[in-house]
């Protein structure tokens, strides 16, 4: 059996760029799944495909198998990903009727480069009770927030002309040398072409920002990523998100992100998490 | 090859009754390594073994398997678990010069029971540049705070038989039926008998305090877990360890819990979150 498991958002073209980006092709049948796909260029960081990007891919592959979005998916990094053919081996562990859990490996270039363990299930709005310790990020309106990547910033990631996303004014110093000495980072998420964001777009959402210890006095080129959960808490309505990234502890050669996801009508959407290592000094 | 693997906190008696009762014996070569273990009664909530408990049971398998204590673990929970034997699989995906990563399946009854994926190294303090956005919790002293289970509440969790944590006081709302409002949770964790924590301990700690849902507004009887990360970010200095959980965002049947872990020193050692089913009133 070989069948061609569409993108969820419909038809092709430029508007479903990151639904091509991450489609997802099946060979197998229902307990253990093997799903091949491509890394595109154009979604990386100085030529390594990014983290949220590579996670969206095998999360539709885990959402093909288990027939359910994630609820929550966890990536280890194993190695880099370059662009070209990956494949995505899915194992169902349990499919219960309200949640299914499943764990995945992508292989790129015949090593295992993303280890992954989710669990999935549809996240219906309900009346239950509810509870809510902080309000929604306050950011800029939209139009008021600095493009992601300057026109002059000819040689900035890939990734970002993929990607409609704006950046908090004050939270761009460390794109001027001059680091605000907080580590959040804030601003509006988007894909281009006003493609509208699922539970897998919120993927890539939870890792497309610069990383907030940019803005922090600590000089860091690069923060390989060890891990990264996502929490998917809702549907977003249509529109931009609102979101915020901020290290919280810094030490010992690791560090943590934290991110909110929230949508235009003010839902909490996302949570993310991920521990970095910090490059030692060489 | 079968080799009784001892736990790592030295000579038996009831002064290592937490290494005692997750101790494992492995079965198996290095790449993929069977271990058997047992859920010990004791250890439980109202019958079922606490899922802190059963990760640190998986973890220790993992930390054996790839000859490194955990620096950040995944479970996702399939079904309650027992006290009596069980069996965990580990697969080392990838074993580097500094970190090795590992997937394994807690099996009980036959059963899949837990999921889990963690990356493991030594974590070593370093003088590198450090970034603390948050002073330790603050908690009474803890000679001043509530035993977690006062000797009137014969029917409480026989968990919390086998440590010796201590409660806030005025977090304990929830324990006389005032919930305070604010869904949160402090005090200290500690192993009974001074029994030094590790890192397979904090494991433990994360999961170990009531939920802090407790004190929200919201009825709840009992909170089941879908997954729950550790970051490891230090080993403990001898003594308690502070400790703080609350809830940020409950909504649609979902919530969060996270949790930091701070040593006598006031060094961060663990955080956590944690995403849980809020049982739907039937």
């Amino acid at each position: 059996v070989h069948d061609t498991v569409s993108a969820m958002s419909g038809p092709a073209g430029n508007i479903d760029a990151f639904a091509e980006a991450t489609a997802v092709s099946s060979v197998g049948d229902e307990g253990a799944r093997h799903y091949e796909a491509e890394i595109h260029p154009g979604w990386d960081i100085g030529g390594n495909a990014n983290g949220g990007y590579l996670m969206a891919i095998a999360g539709r592959a885990m959402t093909e198998a288990v027939g359910r979005p994630p609820l929550t998916l966890t990536a280890h990094y194993l190695r880099p990903g370059p662009a070209g053919p990956c494949t995505i081996d899915v194992e169902v562990v349990r499919s219960g009727r309200r949640l299914a859990t499943a764990r995945a490996t992508m292989t790129v270039e015949g090593k295992p480069t993303l280890e992954l363990l989710g669990t999935f299930g549809e996240q219906a709005p309900d009346d239950g009770p509810s509870y809510q310790r902080e309000e929604p990020v306050d950011v800029t309106p939209f139009q008021d927030c600095l493009p992601m990547r300057p026109a002059a910033d000819a040689g900035g990631p890939g990734l970002m002309d993929r990607l409609a996303c704006r950046l908090q004014p004050g939270d761009d110093g460390f794109r001027k040398g001059e680091p605000t000495g907080d580590p959040t980072v804030r601003g509006w998420f988007a894909l281009a072409a006003e493609e509208p964001i699922d539970a897998i777009g919120l993927l890539l959402a939870a890792d497309a920002f610069p990383p907030p210890i940019f803005n922090s006095n600590i000089p860091m080129a690069w923060v390989p990523t060890v891990e990264l959960t996502v929490h998917v808490r809702g549907t977003p309505a249509p529109g931009p998100l609102r979101v915020a990234f901020r290290s919280r502890f810094i030490h010992d050669g690791l560090l943590d992100e934290e991110g909110e996801i929230w949508d235009s009508a003010g839902v909490l959407v996302a949570q993310s998490r991920q521990l970095s290592l910090m490059p030692r000094p060489t």
